[in-house]
């Protein structure tokens, strides 16, 4: 027999994606890049993006640029899942290694908290491409958050 | 009476020049976000962006990440305009500061070649804000790029 | 009964781990420091050192720059690992967060090999505080190193 | 005829300096290393440290985690210089790259804020060997600082 009585736990953080699920789709930048959110866990973020020529650098992979800006937000998002209701969240700073070319059937960033302070928050992330049942890891991200308390993120 | 010799240094790099808005201009990615080359000089790169809300954060700022796809490309073109012909640049790694909102009239994003090393050239970056008669400070990078000898960039 | 037949993989890096400790061992600030190994793996490596009034900060913790030195030779010894025998390794960059007083009775530095490439090796690394059975995460760390072939390390 | 009033803001910076000069005399780190203060103006600090033996790397320049320790503190104490009296400075992160042998005579690392915020301030920074009369630059920093509000640096 399956139990009705809910978890307060699971119940929360489905409050808490709603809430990030409802800033990612403010980010006007992550629909021209056609990025979608794959999954979402308390301190986890992963983000799907399919190249096209539309993202790519000048030899037809997608640029690190598109690469920066999938994984940071994969980390601003991870972030995002782990503040407080009342608070927004900005990137600091992040620094990304491109390890091979971003190319395949989709690129999928993961971002995940490491320290979440009171103010600052340190993640790291990561991009793999897949193509077929091939996973190559193309990029590695270290990233540090701010917490705006106060100011709402949406 | 004007000089009908020509600068051998200016042509020399006026080929280098076309051959890396050649380049950009196979920058997908470059095209999706409407960016453009302001100016190209030995060691130097300017591009710039026009905000708007396809390129948008979930405040209404430009995205953090696009900052960073614009300032790693004026990076990487300030690095190629150093390389010799036969040879493609690939961004290894960079780091970026996010100062202050990426909003206004117009961002430049502006990078400088600091050592040029056979394999390695290390660049830095900077970009700025426009409004009106005013600029702000957005970012700062600090980018290591790789050159690829005998693999041409076009 | 136990097998007298060795394990050429273990025999290959028990070669390979004295020449790295050899390279440690000529590190005069290593030494400074009065780091130490603890631990040699392919693609691995730990250092500790023992929290004194020399190495501080303003504070009396750990200084962020000497817990970078430790982290910085963790990330370059794993990499020299994997490296062939006739190269040397040298750090192109690396980036560290602090994320809490570096303090207690010894600091363990951890570099992992995360992508080795023909001439960049890319590292993660990781810096705990030890106090008694508690254990704090005080650094992380991401470094690229370069190999440099035909320049034995020793 | 020499004035004898007094430029109040020189004073002002004065006492600033002391301070800050009283926080590096507390480093034990930079006692260790044989590091001292060079310069300080608003905004900059200039730390310098002669190469020794006891600094080296396993081919006999200064190690990089040295550099990185020298040029961290110049950052910070850059940083330092614009604080309120009644807050102290933590280094949040710092990437750097190594860009030549450290080796010569002296190594001079200059810090200098770019943005002070109230709550973070990011600095950049430059490591150059000197040899003789030839200067050349051998590390480039960039960094995060955080104020300390309410926790008095010494």
């Amino acid at each position: 027999m399956k139990h009705s009585v809910k978890d307060p736990h699971s119940d929360a953080f489905a409050a808490r994606a709603a809430h990030v699920r409802e800033s990612f789709s403010r980010q006007g930048a992550m629909g021209l890049i056609g990025a979608s959110i794959v999954e979402l866990r308390p301190g986890y973020c992963a983000l799907a993006v399919v190249p096209r020529p539309e993202l790519s650098q000048q030899h037809g992979y997608v640029h690190a640029g598109i690469v920066a800006a999938l994984v940071d937000s994969a980390g601003g998002y991870a972030g995002l899942t782990r503040f407080p209701d009342n608070a927004a969240v900005l990137t600091v700073e992040f620094k990304i290694n491109l390890l091979a070319p971003a190319k395949g059937d989709r690129l999928l960033a993961e971002g995940h908290v490491v320290k979440a302070g009171r103010s600052l928050v340190v993640t790291r992330g990561e991009v793999h491409a897949e193509a077929g049942k091939a996973r190559t890891l193309v990029a590695l991200m270290q990233q540090t958050l701010i917490v705006m308390h106060g100011k709402p993120e949406i």
